[in-house]
């Protein structure tokens, strides 16, 4: 008898790779998917890719959640902490929203709006001292996608000293998996194929969690949509200080990290090496005509950014190891 | 101890799919992989998707491969008959190539030119009776991409007398992956995005192995490339005979069968859905105007059209469960 | 002082290529563009790719178009008969939906539903006789994207004798703008790309109208969804009677036609380079193993397809060359 | 009798867009095109969206190309400044590449290698002053693709002291068809869809002709390759000094720029607007965490970063409305 787990908020993009992985797990047993406007509805009606997963999307509320030893919630930020709140204590959870990502109560009201739900364990296992916070946990809320594949580039940098925190300009793209499962015009297939354009330019909500995760103290963070279903790929630049050399310190802070993969020089991330996977692809080069350390991040945003940490975030809570469920390596071509 | 399994022709599509398949596998060990101009190189660098798998390249040939229990042929056409006649009996070998499908020697010599190296085993586990005879097999000839996806929809219903076999007419699309990794400018991205082309229209190579497979004896089958990675998506109609229903047979001759789904009615297969798994959707409707019955069947073109199939098939060989180290699920969106 | 033109129905796809068509027209000039829930917005604020036109979307109505002496509409079919019912004599009117394409009223009534408003002179230039039923009339309906691709690689065919017209199988693949600009699910970009599926399969609302426009007196007609924004390609299949060469028969079809283009042997139609043009791209084999004719024609869904289809109907109605403010060439890659 | 024009290195992507705009400027009479490999070729078989052009591809030299009033060079680097030293005085030349871009012969040499040829009149108009001095130009130098979209955004801004000159972080991603025709493993369509990629990180040729254009003294470059054919999208960002705001830089700098749009606020650029244009799309912001100035610029590569802009400097060349066979609107979705 496995752990018994469940997933709220089932329907949408996150919450199909979260099924696609737990279907696959060989620990956690997946025992109820909930949804709000498809409750009712077969998980294969919604997600193709799972035909032949035997499971109806029941309701979303505490009476089909509280029963699971474990419950993921990818719900709507401001869902999920209502929805936590009313779970029993020794459910573990790990929330894939933002609701309990950030420590600063201010900063969470002036880019989400409403009350703070108060900060729960932040759920980047490779920061430092991160695993065993989130084992000894049991709320986590996993990082976000852009937070994810910024941070890693650039945590363990300002942790070093290696580059200022002040002045850290970072320029992300996204699949547009990551704009959800809501049907707008904007991101129909005829709109996004063949596109590339910025969003939310100037005051993008991931700034705050970006600092948080990072040390950073200045941040330009320019998110742009680009014509793939899934991948994030960072851009990461700051100016060296010339105490510590980039590449040296990226490589010893991931030396036992199974997920994240400094490529060997001359090599350069592609995100979709990362397709399906739990990892991330690292490289780092200076600027030969500015002098800034330039880092280059890619994930798969489902994956790394959203059910892949998540996962990985449960395992270490259930003293699994860590890659219990997960792929280290992508789908491609 | 597991069992030794070697891929030849590593450095291609199929050939790091196999790689990725076999790296998760729980059964068999991957102990060599092989290619000709990559040799020398890391596995990682030649399929960036497998960061962290610690492999390097050997040169294809007997050398390399008689050690192993299994070897895999991902080689192109011509090319697997040579090697496979170097390697000991008692090694399993199943060939991913065309090389030895075919039973009529002319056939294969009018499609491929040559001398035909003789028929193994054919290598598609849904066809009646193929899941004993490759179990019992030495040698086995994996099923074609265009071949898997054609078959698994029409098969049965020739078997069952349920459609005229004189009159059957396939149009299938394929993902580029399909068209392999040779450098050509009409493969360039620049050139396939947004685009779709028929081409060897009116004699592929891949009818007389369609027809072998599922007993048709008139065929027009047109091939299309499309603009994806991965995917093969295929059309087939044919007239109804009126003496069984098309809906009731294949429902019939997959209900045991793990990766064959056919769906719901009202449910239409999507390619995306079996990505990276070993899975083939399928549906069936009859045309209101012509009377002909439709099927239409998507599969993964890099998994039940080449490397899934080929690990299915070795299953079987090694009296393993079929689905072992085999996904049943898309990766999706 | 040049033809005053409107264009009802501008804030769709259709539409939107219209609106560009006719701002690089030299006899027309676009004095109006109608739409419904964009009735007030800018027209660049609905068509990004129309930045610096200076115009604003009137509401759809007799009010705002009986000024003009041409309409196009481009709106959702029962829409636009109601519309010109309400439009003056003498306003020339082309219709690019399907309310008045059908002679067969019943047909109309079963595919579509309600009651049928009544046939136009049909909008498909290349078809015997039509320019001079088009430059006579005062109201055209345009061909649907389908039967424009299918018509024209099979209506000479069947005309000459050719081919039989009892057993005609055609498969083609759409663009995603073929699927209109609604916000639905399935239409997003994360659902389409990487993505074939079939839909409507075995009763397609253009069966009847390919049929009235070819002779075809028996058609397997299968739609399929292909991820790019543009672009159809159609497969069309037929068996030889003996009494014409396919090839021979199509070239003199078209021998003066300047939009459509029978490509030299061993050249296949690519949908991408009809891109932006109003050309229609057809190529013609006979498979070898069937014996069946097949005929590949691709064009743009949206321009032979819908809005370049129907300025070339409109030039022709106002006795200007065919080719007025149309392109040839397409935009590749 | 039109103005005469030839171009040279015809085969490839610029080339195909050349020849597409050519054949329909209204004063421009093409009467050549040359290629190397492809010399005897017809110019259909080498660019399928050019069906219907009555041209065959001769070989490159002096000899084809002397005849003609005006030539445009688009060839690879190191080859326009060999070929253009043979053309006699008097015909009017205009390179797409890079050979003559540069002032700076050292920066050439570090990042081309050779000798430099020397500078000739930089050819992007909307540049102060550049207009005139292309009018009175025989040998124009078009800029590159990520110089047009960086500096058109930029160039203003410094020029206008609105921003720092010393510290501007720029990342730019490009279509594939940015990355040339030559048949490479890495820009092969599996390779290239969903994914995205960096490359030449830290020392992109591009840096001293964006340096030299727009004024920047420190300057960080970043390109990345995003999975469509055609399309720039430029993030640019610096630090304000607080002299000047920078949308009315920006307003005041292209009010009379028929190809530049500053788009209203709340709308972003999106690359496919500007496909098969000439245009380029800007807008303007200010992030609140950095304060940093974030301009992004959404140009087609092909475009207004390459034949569009060759053939708008050659209509200045030739006293003809800059817009002659030009289109300010972009073909989409």
């Amino acid at each position: 008898m496995g752990i018994r787990v469940a997933v709220a908020g089932a329907s949408g993009y996150a919450g199909g790779e979260l099924l696609r992985l737990l279907a696959g797990h060989p620990e956690f047993d997946l025992v109820a998917a909930t949804a709000h406007t498809q409750a009712g509805a077969r998980v294969s009606a919604v997600h193709p890719q799972l035909a032949g997963l035997d499971l109806t999307l029941a309701e979303t509320g505490p009476a089909t959640l509280a029963d699971a030893d474990l419950v993921f919630l990818a719900l709507p930020h401001g869902q999920s902490a209502a929805l936590a709140a009313q779970l029993p204590a020794g459910v573990r959870v790990v929330d894939l929203g933002a609701d309990h990502r950030l420590a600063d109560a201010a900063a969470w009201t002036r880019y989400y709006g409403g009350t703070h739900a108060g900060a729960w364990t932040y759920g980047l296992p490779e920061l430092p001292g991160a695993r065993a916070a989130i084992a000894g946990s049991e709320r986590v809320a996993a990082t976000g996608c852009y937070a994810a594949a910024t941070s890693l580039a650039l945590a363990p940098l300002i942790a070093a000293g290696a580059v200022e925190p002040a002045d850290v300009v970072v320029v992300a793209s996204s699949g547009t998996s990551g704009a959800g499962r809501a049907a707008k015009v904007n991101l129909l297939g005829s709109e996004v194929m063949g596109d590339l354009t910025p969003y939310k330019v100037g005051a993008h909500q991931h700034v705050p969690e970006i600092k948080q995760a990072t040390g950073a103290t200045g941040l330009s963070f320019t998110p742009v949509l680009a014509p793939m279903p899934r991948g994030i790929l960072a851009t990461v630049t700051a100016r060296p200080t010339g105490s510590a050399d980039a590449r040296e310190v990226l490589a010893a802070a991931y030396a036992d990290a199974p997920f994240v993969h400094l490529l060997p020089e001359g090599a350069w991330p592609h995100t979709a090496a990362t397709l399906g996977s739990n990892s991330c692809h690292l490289q780092v080069a200076t600027d030969v005509d500015s002098g800034r350390v330039i880092v280059t991040s890619a994930i798969d945003n489902l994956g790394k950014g959203a059910a892949g940490q998540a996962v990985q975030c449960a395992n270490l809570m259930f003293d699994l190891p860590e890659t219990t469920g997960l792929s280290v390596f992508g789908v491609a071509p």
